[in-house]
């Protein structure tokens, strides 16, 4: 299309930021909860109307659910190793001046994993040069995504149900009604992390309950004990004592940071809203 | 009291299970679903009023969550090491010819746990020469406990919430949604058991999704194989390889028979009935 000015969707199951960009920066940004869920069947045409009429005319390209089977149209997977060159080259169109990004899928080993959304950060951190061709990224959240980038590329990744977790927990379990305060990065959370390398998760969540009972630990520290065992735990499993580079908000990005800290990592603080622009932005660069 | 006839009453959260003893033999049962749970503050005379009703008078020796702080009385807990004599020198009376057995604490390394109704089993399988003075019992569950008995006693024990974590995930999770299916001790549950041993729960459990998703795993075996990872994680954290005696119902027994004998174990069913009402009988004959 040859279109300098564009805007950038991340299109997400609960939320949506836009941001219209002209040769390369952004000039005007829209943030609001409409996310693919809020949007009824058949509505997102009218909604991309809405989002010209606040941004301003130009072609569009979207990232995230929006591309999957529940959002406007499922814009399916590329396999790993997946690039910028590979998702160019797969996009979706839904409508004229209208391009999703697809996903990747990772299959090894008879295991697979999908991810939506994240691949633009991951691929635009490296584009920017945020983060290194070979380097280890982490997206912290409810579904937490690691990914291995060799050579530039998405060469591997995985998802751990880490937020998810504590959220069902929090909500549900038994433990649930001592996780009443806060989640601080201080002692007990700590605390919870070590214990995450004793790899005996369903005892140590469990233990929450007798340690408040017999006066162990404080019932306001059982929610920053609780982060911290899975936040433990998730690291553990990932991030084995080398580099890891958090594409993360401030408040999940300092537990991470301090868990692969205290398990002899070192972590790294990337901006994930500045990596996303500068995806898409190369992206589009691709197909204008 | 030297009386030879008594009413054992297992009385839990939402069941209650009495059983007539006579000379040491069962000579009645009765079986409800009137649990802690459902008893009206002050009701629990009147309700013992009606279960001799049932089953004849005499004198009653109630355990489980009807001795916790949630029950009858608050029936406190024993130390480890437990034995059926520091249990039944530290019986709670709620009432004239009622008696609670106690619970049992165990806290070491600064880490504490505590049971109510699985000590009676516990002691009286040892009792009863179901199980060796020096063994290691698991009694699955919602909270599956693992305790290791020593010269007879309980020494050490810990308390996994394999079941709850089932039913939470099964319930509210987003892998919730795939786990439809029966779970079964196939092949599915086995390839759960060996997921398990790679430490890596949080993602393990996000990849049902996508293993769905990819078409890599029939969605009908998707709980088979969260019921794996689950209990698989449970015994290879608990059973080193050595023989487990297991105080479960058939189902569960199965599972967790299969599992262990996946990681190398032993698994020897015990029947935890014939344990209860051992240890009852014998706890009795030290008070009565």
């Amino acid at each position: 299309m040859g279109i300098s000015h564009f805007i950038a969707v991340d299109w997400g199951t609960t939320n949506r930021r836009a941001y219209r960009i002209e040769h390369g920066a952004v000039v005007a940004t829209h943030r609001d909860t409409l996310g693919v869920t809020s949007v009824p069947p058949g509505g997102f045409a009218d909604e991309v109307d809405r989002l010209r009429e606040r941004l301003g005319d130009g072609p569009l390209l979207l990232a995230g659910m929006v591309g999957s089977n529940r959002g406007w149209i499922d814009a399916g997977y590329v396999p790993t190793p997946a690039t910028l060159d590979t998702l160019a080259a797969a996009m979706a169109h839904p409508a004229d001046g209208v391009m999703i990004v697809p996903g990747v899928s990772h299959i090894a080993d008879g295991r697979g994993d999908v991810m939506r959304g994240e691949e633009v950060q991951l691929l635009g951190a490296v584009a920017a040069g945020l983060v290194p061709a070979d380097a280890l990224l982490c997206q912290p959240g409810t579904h937490c995504k690691w990914a291995w980038m060799r050579g530039g590329a998405i060469a591997a990744f995985v998802t751990a149900m880490t937020g998810e977790m504590f959220a069902l927990l929090k909500a549900h379990a038994l433990i649930g009604q001592d996780m009443t305060g806060p989640v601080i990065a201080g002692d007990a959370f700590l605390a919870g992390v070590r214990e995450a390398k004793g790899g005996d998760m369903l005892a140590s969540l469990f233990a929450i309950r007798p340690a408040c009972l017999l006066g162990l630990r404080d019932r306001a520290d059982a929610a920053s004990f609780a982060s911290g065992l899975l936040i433990g735990s998730d690291c553990a499993a990932h991030a084995t004592g080398g580099t890891v580079h958090l594409l993360a908000d401030p408040t999940l990005g300092a537990l991470y940071g301090c868990a692969i800290t205290e398990l002899g990592g070192t972590a790294v603080m990337v901006d994930s809203e500045a990596a996303f622009i500068a995806g898409m932005t190369r992206l589009w660069e691709q197909i204008a």
